[in-house]
């Protein structure tokens, strides 16, 4: 850990955003989904296939989080059997009901991050003071993103596919120009302002191999810093980024050592919303024999007031 | 209460969809959703206006949730506090996060019922027996509907300002035959498999009156039962209904007392889903402004698996 | 409140005991509390009668707590309903169970204060950084006094029934020699290292006047800061101080309109440990009618980890 | 499990104390600790030595629970981050604190089971119909047990040092007369009405072991069952069992694989009391170096309302 670099000397080159939608701004890269993008994104909805995209939250064989998190935890409050056993408030009529509850990292399932949920040296996403993530994300939460709601033309990249494998490795490593490499074999190509979702298949990991296997030198396969990555991302203007791991790229840079780089350089520096932990599998499987990979993604995490990020089931429709 | 006929009574010329589409249907009518509607919907994205329309959670000054429940809690994790104070884990390269935790009810902010949310006599949507919703919904539950998501044309329909008010009273009523003289007011026709979003403006009183006085002999304006709104919603194949109350409808039918019963009548016999709690002011102004009332409609609540309903932040795009 | 003095102006001239029981001390003044004292204690107990002097948790009338808390929350796992609906695990035998779950603030109920909990001028007890309780209490946390636990001799202060009242009312103050007073009026002398039980019959107003006057203009009756109040209790070195209000003195001191300067005088300087939200209404009830206010008390808080107070059920032994 | 022979038939032959209180008793056993008892556990008292003998919670190294609970999680809700980040409340004089809040199972920490927590052929303790414990216990719930406390003489049984160990193995059973054996060697005498803690070193090896292994074939060591063992709790009405253990008794019986037929037979039939996940290393260890293994115990959980169980921190005073 002593021996890596600091976040600001392995990023000193990489470009940034702050100021560019003013010193207000708490929505990034999602500036670039203008009016014109919609209707852009709406121009793939070519056959009404609606895939939401979430991974489930409370599965009986648990849920894969970040180390440290845990599983959305459900709690019922009232149902049938509060009826059979004489507890139940009676309505005129004899309206019977269930109600539930549930405690959950807001972190711990499909999420989009705030702008402000990763820093270093200070400052947060935009400049604003990281101080200000103290009790609640003051600036950069994830309400504004909420409020905006993320719509456009996505598209799918099958990592996994394009390698030919169910599921990428443990720390395995892809850049900007496998991502053009995989795009070209899809027959698409990458546009500016797409949304990108990235498919690795790892998270089926977790219940394939069970979890003290899947956290056991725990290590995601995915994106890894280089400066042009971060340039390409830039030039591109990419809104948001979307994936089916927990944090969108390696866990750590494999020459330094870093931990989650590109959640500094893209999502702080650039402010590049960041989705994560989402279930693409249903999704791959139909570009795979449809062969369309653009589409209309829309997407509108929950409204949580300084939430470091929230829940979200995103919608593909094609 | 004793006084007030049952559930059954009230209901017993009206019509179901049990069975309509197969034994281990959970999704009702949303089922009309096909592929053309979803393409019906998309032709309403005239302008790249986009408007998630889920209320706020965590308000500082309050969430207005049915009597008995409370709002959303959020609770902070670690922050930039936790560097400060020498608490914080260290990752290699330096960098610092922000992560928190939410304790909530699944019906208590902007949500989508789930079928089997609400029954009488014993059976949830569908003749499922009712003890399955004992201990989590073990059919019909938010799943099915969280996995399908919702897309297709919207209308609103903006009753409030239809009777000329800022918001509809304590108990105030409307019918099927009020929604479509809104309708036929606004320029618009309600066309088989619409999703309709009624507002009323109601939960605006729970800031401007404060919670003492909206809690005081609670009762939502809403639309009324009546067997010929019944028929109504069937014969127009309704898949979804979303208003800005708690409960989708006046809380007690004003002639017979009976509480909720177009949950009963639309969601556990007709298999129409609820969306319920949505803050449509910012949508409501807009339409008024440029009189487009129809649009796409998508919504995906959390995949939650048993959940009597989840959390949702639907978007409209017009 | 900009009018109020510091509270480091208003306790200038008081008594500390940081540093008296060493540099790593976090239980202060239950240090008092020997093997000796536990023996003083027991040679109480005269008659086996045992109170459980904590309030309820959980009420369905509703609990008191300080504004901006809730009261603990329980939530159901599993009970015979599960069995009833199917849902439910087999047990080799046919065991069946119930289990439950709560949601609560650590200090939303009967619970002893850690050391650490309130703090002025950047020092909490004992002189450690208020830095320190980022993300939970590295220093003075409840956990060593849950440790240690407090078993000494006990004297009940029935300041209501002094003053002949049912309870005391909003604001109303009383002074150590108020204390006097009323023990001596008891029959009792206050001895150095009693744990001094305070009633006022305040939360008794929660029931019966209904939460929205309890907290309407909230300012809690009990003890009023005096500089001589302070050395009282500092000359008869008094370990725990307990009672049945929410914070254990008056809220606002009535000439400064300082909020809660005994918390700092007492707690974060003497190190006197505080016990809050107790039931002293069958205790009192039965110290009136055998005159017996001396007796054996062993209280021992949840040993919760970095706890900044943690609930606890203290027993009275007579 | 289908080869396992029923809870009833494997208890048909044992004794019942229902109805031996009354009908309407909630607390079993404990009535057995009447004031004569408290007296007599007081006589214990020699060297005013306390022992809280509660289990940590929320230690950073996890918790030992029943498969399928989790520990307690402890959130920060304000500390001094708050002051340093602007986000926190002024009181007037300038009082900072720190406040927080759990999530917990109540039996997922050191507890008291409410004699309604576990039963069989549809009643629990004293014979009310188990659809009382739907949605919360309405009979012999944990509170009549926080109201009446429990005080008395204790004894301590260390069976891992009477057998040599450190700690019993997994699944290391003992009996009655095992406990007479071991009473016997360390020069006390069982007497009637004593509270019982058993000591056998096990969960120490949740934390030597790591928790993957301790989980691995999850059988703990403890009483097993025999009708003979049954009759010897009853006839020396032992109000209370404790122990170091999650469960108080070998998981399965030996003989015939049922799970937890103690609880039932003890419990449930008999009416004693179940404390559990105590840590009695300490209280041990003093034991054996000054060989007084009797002395005065009082405890009381919480008194949650409708409560299966409630967290606790036993005292003992030698």
């Amino acid at each position: 850990m002593t021996d890596s670099p600091s976040m600001s000397e392995v990023l000193k080159d990489c470009p940034k955003n702050w100021g560019r939608w003013g010193e207000d701004d708490e929505v990034g890269a999602l500036n670039f989904l203008t009016a014109e993008e919609v209707l852009r994104g709406v121009q793939h909805v070519k056959q009404g296939k609606v895939f939401p995209v979430q991974l489930k939250m409370g599965d009986p064989n648990g849920d894969p989080v970040w180390p440290g998190r845990r599983a959305a935890e459900r709690l019922m409050v009232i149902d049938e059997g509060n009826w059979i056993g004489g507890s139940a408030p009676e309505f005129p009529g004899g309206l019977h009901y269930a109600d539930d509850f549930i405690t959950a990292f807001l972190q711990g399932s499909t999420q989009y991050d705030a702008l402000g949920h990763v820093w270093y040296d200070g400052e947060i996403y935009n400049g604003y003071d990281a101080k200000t993530t103290i009790g609640g994300l003051k600036k950069a939460s994830v309400l504004p993103i909420a409020e905006k709601g993320i719509v456009g033309r996505g598209v799918l990249l099958d990592m996994a596919r394009y390698r030919g494998k169910d599921r990428l490795e443990k720390g395995e490593t892809f850049t900007h120009e496998d991502l053009e490499a995989c795009a070209e074999k899809q027959g698409i190509t990458i546009e500016k302002h797409d949304i990108i979702l990235i498919r690795t298949g790892f998270l089926g990991s977790f219940h394939e191999d069970g979890p003290v296997k899947f956290y056991d030198g725990f290590n995601e396969p995915g994106l890894t810093f280089s400066k042009e990555l971060v340039e390409w991302f830039h030039e591109r203007e990419i809104p948001n980024l979307v994936t089916d791991t927990i944090a969108n790229e390696t866990t750590y840079e494999p020459d330094t050592g870093v931990a989650l780089p590109l959640h500094c350089a893209l999502m702080r520096n650039l402010g590049v919303t960041f989705t994560e932990i989402c279930d693409l599998e249903a999704l791959a499987e139909d570009c795979a024999s449809d062969n369309q990979y653009a589409f209309l993604y829309a997407a509108a995490p929950l409204k949580i007031v300084e939430g470091t990020g929230a829940p979200v089931n995103p919608i593909v429709v094609k």
